[in-house]
């Protein structure tokens, strides 16, 4: 099945995302909402968690890397995909390349965390290791590039935004009335293709993301009315130390009502408060959702908020409380 | 709305359990099942787990508690519930009761792990405590029932075995096809609810147990024809160190194809097996049924397997595998 898709370094559309949840439903979860009434009566909103930490690969990558890789079958592109990571979106690729019989070249920094290599490996990722430093990574993967290795990158990306949008499109299915979708941000995959799909499909939503205070480059972004390109970042939530992305930039400036910043206590409190009420782990980067509610309860009071759980690869030998 | 209901110490029948998925419809969470395609590649089955360690409280116990609580509003009994517990049945009973504006008070023994206690009061649940044996812990309930309180047993008991079959009713209709249903095995109250209705609900259905050997009083007392009340047990499946019930043995032994006994170290692996591929921390119990699918590939081999997750309450401090 062909469907017309944007180049890559457009912005997407509502349309756009909706392909992409025709693509790749048959390869992801459809991730469970939970609820949780007594906790509902405590924070005094309706707070549904969107579960991408139950997703494969465990983390919504997972969407964002199908439909990309998807997409080159489609434009009868044949290769192999490479990009770096640390994280969530090199499993997520390896993942989504061997769906489709490719390869997949993930540029790993050598003192990555062991379950994160294996993660990849298990996914059948070929990986090429580097020194830990930003440089040392885009050197790697223009390396792969050279080979002939198209690269995927994890969230400057249209087809990328397309596919973390279809996570919110598959929740608006799910809980009717949604008033509010929050989402974390890091690069921004995540809340742009949300907010897209949020503004399309939901009367009067409000969007709103939640960033650490250590990596709160898109909150100052934001209140400077242009993309920061540079910020000292020190957060616990390892998936959202990256800068917001260009193309990211763009649509949460044009489609996000509030980015809230929390705290490092604040997001390990509300890891703590989901691991006690739903019997899960999640990640230190989803939990700043939890956290910005908790720590704004006036703007949520009354509310039913859909909050993405974005992953749960967390490492549990080091885990920030106390289970 | 009234609905029939047998007495507690009768065996019930596929119209009780349906009735009791009506009666606790409301609330209850309709868990999650989610299958891997690469892990049912490497199994040669496919294999969907029920996640009940995502229900309410983190166990499927608190259907059976729903079912039991709601019974006693339909047949005007007010008061106090009561049971001795030093697990999940004990804050899914606290849960169901303040659900119905009942209190709840259960004996748990003196040395019982501290996150059993808060989720027991996080309920709302009384605790009473004692010393750390049967008879402490029977005369503690013997105590509450004479000073008025209605004791609601942990899995001995048909309205208990009503509502936990709910679980196995809801996945029926999750997912068609399924061949095999295959639960945890330890006082029998998941078990026997899940094999009634498998048998009366799934075409040729196999219904299988997994019982650890270090608690293997089902299997032997299967062996032998007749329900055994002593065995020396030894088990890291916390939930499943019950003797089996007698309502429930007479259940399994017409019901039931085969108990599959698990080791130890089966168990540990099929533990950190699910955490690797779904990123979920469940509870030594739950993991003995894919310690049982591991254990006998050529009995599940091309079938599609419904495996109850049962619990997800698990001691994350003393974790039995590396992370």
């Amino acid at each position: 099945m062909l469907m017309n898709a944007k180049a890559a370094d457009q912005i997407p559309d509502i349309a756009d995302i909706f392909s992409a949840k025709q693509r790749i439903g048959g390869e992801i979860r459809v991730t469970p909402v939970l609820s949780d009434p007594q906790l509902n009566a405590e924070l005094g909103c309706q707070l549904w968690l969107k579960c991408e930490n139950l997703q494969h690969t465990g983390a919504f990558k997972f969407r964002g890397a199908s439909n990309a890789v998807a997409l080159l079958d489609e434009q009868g592109r044949p290769g192999d995909v490479a990009t770096h990571s640390s994280g969530n979106h090199g499993a997520a690729l390896a993942l989504a390349a061997r769906s489709r019989n490719r390869r997949a070249w993930v540029v790993m920094p050598e003192n990555s965390v062991i379950t994160k290599v294996e993660a990849v490996r298990r996914n059948g990722g070929e990986i090429v290791f580097c020194q830990s430093n930003q440089q040392a990574r885009e050197i790697g993967l223009a390396d792969l590039v050279a080979r002939g290795c198209i690269p995927i990158p994890p969230y400057d990306h249209g087809h990328i935004i397309c596919g973390q949008g279809t996570a919110v499109m598959e929740m608006s299915e799910q809980i009717p009335g949604l008033d509010i979708i929050i989402a974390p941000v890091g690069g921004g995959g995540l809340i742009s293709g949300s907010a897209i799909a949020a503004r399309a499909l939901i009367p009067n939503i409000k969007v709103i993301g939640a960033e650490p205070e250590g990596a709160a480059d898109t909150a100052l972004s934001l209140s400077q009315g242009k993309r920061v390109d540079q910020f000292p970042v020190d957060t616990i939530a390892d998936g959202l130390r990256a800068i917001v992305g260009v193309l990211n930039f763009a649509i949460i400036h044009d489609n996000v009502d509030k980015v809230i910043t929390v705290s490092e206590d604040g997001i390990v409190e509300a890891m703590a408060l989901v691991w006690q009420r739903f019997r899960m782990l999640i990640e230190p980067s989803s939990a700043t959702v939890v956290a910005a509610i908790l720590a704004s309860p006036e703007f949520f009071s009354g509310q039913c908020v859909g909050a993405i759980i974005s992953g749960g690869n967390v490492d549990i030998e080091h885990l920030p409380f106390k289970p």
